[in-house]
This record gives C-alpha cells, structure tokens and sequence, in this order.
C-alpha cells in the first residue's frame, strides 16, 4: 500500500470524497514527507504544520466543494497569503505579511483545497536562486524561478504546487525536476496578489504528476467548474519544432527527443516536423526586450529604495541589462503578437508542437537555475505549454517533452500532452 | 497673477526648473486650494500635509529629474503607497498601509514627482460611489470611479490625478468634471500594486487639464523620457462614430457632439461618419461577460471571508451579474480581440474617432456615479481614449468629447485629441 502523500491529486480528492481518506490524514501524510525530506531538499520558505492540519480538519467537517477537496499545495512565494509571510523571494520583504490572499490562493481555497505552505521562490521569480536542491540529486539545481513548487511535488511532500513563468519558471523547472509543468495560456489564472514583474509575459502555472491533475488544478486556480479532461479520441498529429534556439539544445535533450519522437510514432502520433516562420527567429530577441523593459520598471520601488537588498546577481541584471527605447519595446511586443498569430496558423495543421522543455539535464550547479532560452519563446507568444517527465538523460536525470498549442486552447493542449505523457511512459 | 495651484503641469514643472516656482511652494498652494473647498469636494480619502509638504521640499534640494520634477499629484486609492494607507475604497481595507508603492507610484517618484494624497474611489473601483461631489455643481456625482482624481484636478486642488478604468472610470468622471482624461492603450503603465479587479479591462489612466499635460504624465508612469507631444502637421480626419451605444445619449451629449463637429469643421478637420461593423455589436454584451467573471473571481477573498465589509451595492452585483460558463467568457475575449482589429481597419481610414464621452452632463444623483455604456466597449478593446472638455449642457455642466485611436498608437491619439480640445475650446 502507498503512502498518501504518493497518491495524485483528483485520487486523493476521490479518496476524501469516498470516506477512504481524510483531508487531515492527507495533510498529515505529506508533512511526514517534508520533515524527512526538507533537509536535503530545502523547497519550503514558510511551513507551518498546526496550522496546515487545522485547515485540513476544517475541510475535514463541511461540505465538498468539489474533486479537489481537502487536497494539499503549496504555493510559490510570490503569491500572496493572507495568513502566511510572503517574502517574494527577496531579504527585503522578509516577514512581510500581506492583507488578502491573491485571487489564485482564495480560488484553491473555495475550491476546498489546503494551503500547505509556501515554496521557495528565486528573488522575485527571476535568476537568484533560493535555497532550494534537485531532489533526484541535490548537487544539481532544480531549475527555476519555481523550484520550491516543482521539488517539492517531484519529492511527494504535495500534489500540487503553483509556480509562475515569466521565461521559463514553470517548464524548466518541472523538466528538471521530473515532474507535470503547465503554463495555461496567459492570463488564464487571475494575477491579483502575484509580484508581477513582467506584466505581458508573467503567468502563473502548476506542477503537478500527472497531466489530469494539472489540468483540474488550472480550473480551480481560475474559478471555473472541476471537468475532467477529455481524452483524445485519435492519436495525434504533432509538430516537431526545434525553435529558433535549437543549438542550445545538450546531447540529453537531442537524444531525449529522437526516443520520445521514436515512442510517439510507435504509439501511433504522426510527427513531422514544423518550422516556425517568420517572426520567430526575432522572438528571443523580443522576449529580451519586453523582460529587460517590464522587470526594470517593475521594481522602481525596490531600486529607489532599497539597493542593498537586492542580490548582486539582480543589482547587475539591473544595471547591465539592455536599455530599450520606447520604440524598441513596442516592437517587440509586435513581434511577440506576430509570433503569436504565426504559431496558431501552423498549429491548425497539426494539434499540438513537441519541443524541448530544457537545454538537458538539470545542470550539476546551485547557483544558476539554469538556461530558459527554450522555453522564452513561447511565454512571448503567450500560448499554452506543458511539459511532460518520463525520460531521463545520461546522468539518470529528467528531461522533459514540452507540448506546445493554440492560444487559448488549453483543452486540447492537455489532452494532447495527456496523451504524450502515457506514450512516453509506456 | 493666477495661483500656482492653477498652472498645468508642465507649466509649473517648467517654473520649477526656471527657479521662479518651488515645489514646496506649488504644493502649498494646492494645499490651501484643499483646504477651502474639500467640505464641498470631498475628493481626497487620505491627506498629510506635512508629509507632502516634506517631500516637496526635498524635490527642491535633489536635482531635477526632469519635466515633472515637484508636480504634486493625486493617487486613486485603488493603487498601493508604501507611505500611506491604501483602502482600494473599501471599508474592509481600512487603514491598510501596503508594503511598498506601486510600480506606477514608484515611477512617478522616480521622475520626481510629489503624492500630494489619496484620491476617493469607488469601492473596489466598481459602482459604489464615495464621498466625492462634482466641483460645477455639489448635488450632482463627480462620476466614478476615478472620482476623487476628476474633481481634484477639475477643482484646482492638483494639477494631475491618476485613475483607472475597468468601464468608463477614467473617461467618464474627465467628462463629468470638465477635465482632460486619458485611458491609454491596456497595460501601457505598468499595474503592478493597482487593486486589479477586471485583469482583462484594468487601464491606469490619468486626468488633467491639458492633453499635453496628460501626455507627459503618462510617459512618466511608464518610465519612459517625458518627450514633447508633437502636434499634428495638418487638420485631421475623423470619423465620427456614434457607437453601438449611440441610443443612450441624452439631449446634452447630442447636441454637444453637433457642436463639436461644427466647431471641428470650421477649424479645417475633416469629419465623416463611421459606422463599426461586426463584431461591434456585441461588444457591449463581450464587455459585461468579461468583467462579471473576472470581478467576482478576482474578489474571491473578500466574499468568502469580509461578505458584511461589502457594500449592498456590490453584494447585489456579485450575487445577480450574470454567472458566464467558462466558453462564453472565451468567446467574449474573442469577441473584443475582434473588436479591436476591426476598429484599427477602420482606423486606417482616418486619424481617429470622435464619440460621447458620456451619456449626458452629469446625473443630479449622489448615490450612482453615471453609466459606462458609452466607455465600455472601447475598454475592452483596450485601444487608446481621451476626453476633452470645452463644451456643455443645458445646466451649465461640461459634456466631455471622446478620441478614440488606434492601438498602442497613444502618441497620434494625443495629438489629434489636443487639436480637438483646441478647435473645441477656440
């Protein structure tokens, strides 16, 4: 018999839901978890575990609000909790206590889940990494910004974890760690309450292990009805895109996608290959400017007021950073909506893209979260992206498949990745 | 001699940096302006005298930081300062005194700038009006929900005032209290630390007495260089489009836009009718989907867990606005991404549009801040919208007239609104 804290989310939900399992028991179970764990894996910045069980008990006694009821999660610390310090990941708002929960955190709630805690954020969700270590070897990063959320659910201490994506925040980590990322298409889950610090890119997303699990979560955060996902009723007809920053691809990555092309055939998935036109090879570029223009006048207070908190890694991106004229952003921001119109024409030819979710394996260094060049792209364009685990690398990592699909179109994104995912694993 | 309280912006920035002016001594005089008239205007929530009066002093030690170095302005309560309580106008926040400024509030300090105070809002910014009269005429509303900053600017009491938009909260109030509004094109100043209630409408805008002044402002709370607008070259073209709203106009607004067009004319612009084809139509209805839905999830924490902090008013909307299923919300923001490639077509055809800014002068009626109707649809669009004052109605209140531009083409809408506000006022 499994622990609880290995059950999946919608399974422990249907568990609770069934009288089998208490939300208690639940919260109980992953705790044990982190206590053992949380020591080589340092995914939390804020716990508090009477606190946790006395939400749970209160699940525990009204009524069901739905599949994921009683289902514990942590949430990135740059969202905020009304009843737990949210430090955004920076020495300068250390204890900081909010008034409200963000809308995402008050959504989970009214959807009957647990807030179990808050997970480690780099310094505001960009390149100072936080405490946090791979959980398949705590020598490697577990990529970033939301490394917290994605080692904790690879390492069972919760089903589910929020992360948010601003290059590649979500998806790489998720790769790196082995575990579900989805970045819904942007603006999906409402960002009152998150640190936004790139206002046309930020958008917040979950790690989860399994793709129905994301999916349900997504619906939740974003206050709609729980509806399972629909599985495709034919294999798929996939895009292989190599992107634009295809020579940032490691050996692990190259090879990982040659076996999940190799699997997916084998399972029945046409797979040709899909060469993005123009403008995408201007979208790094784009990505760039936007992030460099948007993160600078972001955090104007933080700069003004309190330069010595800031780490020399984010002081330096500050000062060195590219300065875009007006004109310059505007046309990325062009570019990035170009590329987004580009991308839905080729993907009514086939129903999702596969891409590499990382450059390869989590890179052996804890002081980089490692490289979003692969996953940037399509945060510009703003379209809905999943990875999925379930192959590894030559030093027995993760590498993720990423499944990329039309603006706006989640539904079948996931069921496409859903699909991915029981094809890779088979 | 006039005031310092009654020069424009760049106008007393400009005095300022001649040396003839202070800011300490600008601040002061719109401090007295307060003073004598706040019993009838009611237009500020918060206010520290020597708080400012501080800051100004210090702007008159530092070196200038540009055009706007030691203009005071008003901040709508619904955007966080770190030094001073921000309540989003709502009882539930009383006293609530956030973290740090807002990314907007930040930016205006950075260009040196003084918050003179807090400005009323509506609660939540959505319909329940506060404390603010209109300064023509104290029996009738200074519209909403940008309230406090319209009548401050309108009443002297500041020569600029930030507000935001979700229907008509911006261009409304401007045109109720015969001020200049401006709703830039969305997301053009960052909204990091606004109170976002509607993600999809939310605009930070900004009232004052001149286009050019509005101009300058904006660019300021965008954190780019406060270049000069440059005027138009020749007359413009217009196309005056009576919007799908058109039957809501009153007597006033109708006549007002005869008047305009006359006046339009004579002074060498071109006018002609423009009729928006589909999917204009809908987009009032696409505009009630989207912010029934985004307002109540983006509330969330306040109805589960401050319901009696609410007011009637709201409680009422959030129990009746109609419940969307999550399909319907998708086709109304497709709806409004249509919307707004239909009108940049027809946008090619001429300089901008010319329509109402309101229904009619503003409603004899303290408890409703005036219908959005004639706002709303060009909110969703998200495309640039001012309102310049120079004309009125039969009791003598101003009748604002809108320009309407194209998408993220602010600097062409600003231009031609200031030859509009000058052929009007001539």
């Amino acid at each position: 018999m499994i622990n609880a804290n290995q059950l999946g989310a919608l399974e422990a939900g249907a568990a609770i839901a069934a009288g089998t399992l208490t939300a208690e028991a639940l919260v109980r179970s992953c705790l044990e978890r982190i206590e053992q764990r949380e020591d080589v894996v340092g995914a939390w910045i804020y716990l508090n575990a009477d606190n946790a069980l006395a939400e749970a008990r209160r699940r525990d006694q009204e009524p069901s609000k739905g599949p994921l009821h009683g289902v514990p999660v942590g949430i990135k610390d740059v969202i905020d909790t009304g009843d737990m310090p949210t430090a955004y990941g920076s020495e300068i708002y250390a204890g900081f206590r909010p008034a409200a929960d963000a809308s995402s955190v008050a959504l989970a709630r009214a959807a009957g889940m647990v807030i179990l805690g808050k997970t480690v954020s780099t310094e505001f969700a960009l390149r100072q990494p936080g405490k946090t270590r791979n959980p398949h070897n705590p020598e490697h990063t577990p990529g970033g910004s939301s490394q917290g959320s994605a080692a904790s659910v690879a390492d069972f201490m919760a089903p589910l974890g929020v992360g948010t994506q601003t290059g590649g925040s979500v998806i790489r980590p998720a790769s790196f760690c082995g575990v579900v990322g989805f970045k819904p298409t942007w603006c999906t889950i409402p960002r009152m309450g998150l640190k936004i610090i790139c206002e046309s890119l930020d958008t917040i997303g979950v790690m989860s292990r399994s793709v129905s699990d994301a999916a349900a979560f997504v619906q939740a955060l974003s206050g709609w009805p729980l509806t399972p996902l629909v599985p495709l009723s034919a294999a798929p007809k996939l895009g292989f895109c190599r992107s634009p920053a295809w020579s940032e691809a490691k050996p692990a990555t190259i090879a990982a996608m040659d076996e999940a092309v190799c699997r997916l055939r084998a399972a029945g998935a046409h797979v040709e290959d899909v060469v993005l036109p123009e403008p995408w090879e201007a979208m790094p570029d784009a990505h760039a400017v936007i992030q460099a223009v948007e993160a600078a006048r972001s955090l104007t207070f933080e700069t003004e007021n309190h330069w010595q908190g800031i780490s020399d890694n984010l002081r330096k991106a500050l000062t060195n950073d590219l300065k875009s004229s007006q004109g310059e952003y505007r046309k990325a921001l062009d570019t990035a909506a170009r590329g987004r119109v580009v991308l839905d024409e080729q993907l009514t030819r086939v129903d999702a893209l596969i891409t590499p979710a990382a450059p390869g394996e989590a890179p052996k260094d804890l002081t980089f979260t490692g490289d979003p060049v692969l996953n940037r792209i399509w945060t510009a364009a703003g379209n809905p992206c999943v990875t999925v685990p379930g192959l590894s690398g030559p030093l027995g990592l993760p590498v993720g498949v990423q499944i990329v699909g039309s603006y706006a179109d989640d539904a079948t994104t996931l069921a496409v990745a859903d699909w991915v995912h029981k094809a890779i694993v088979k």
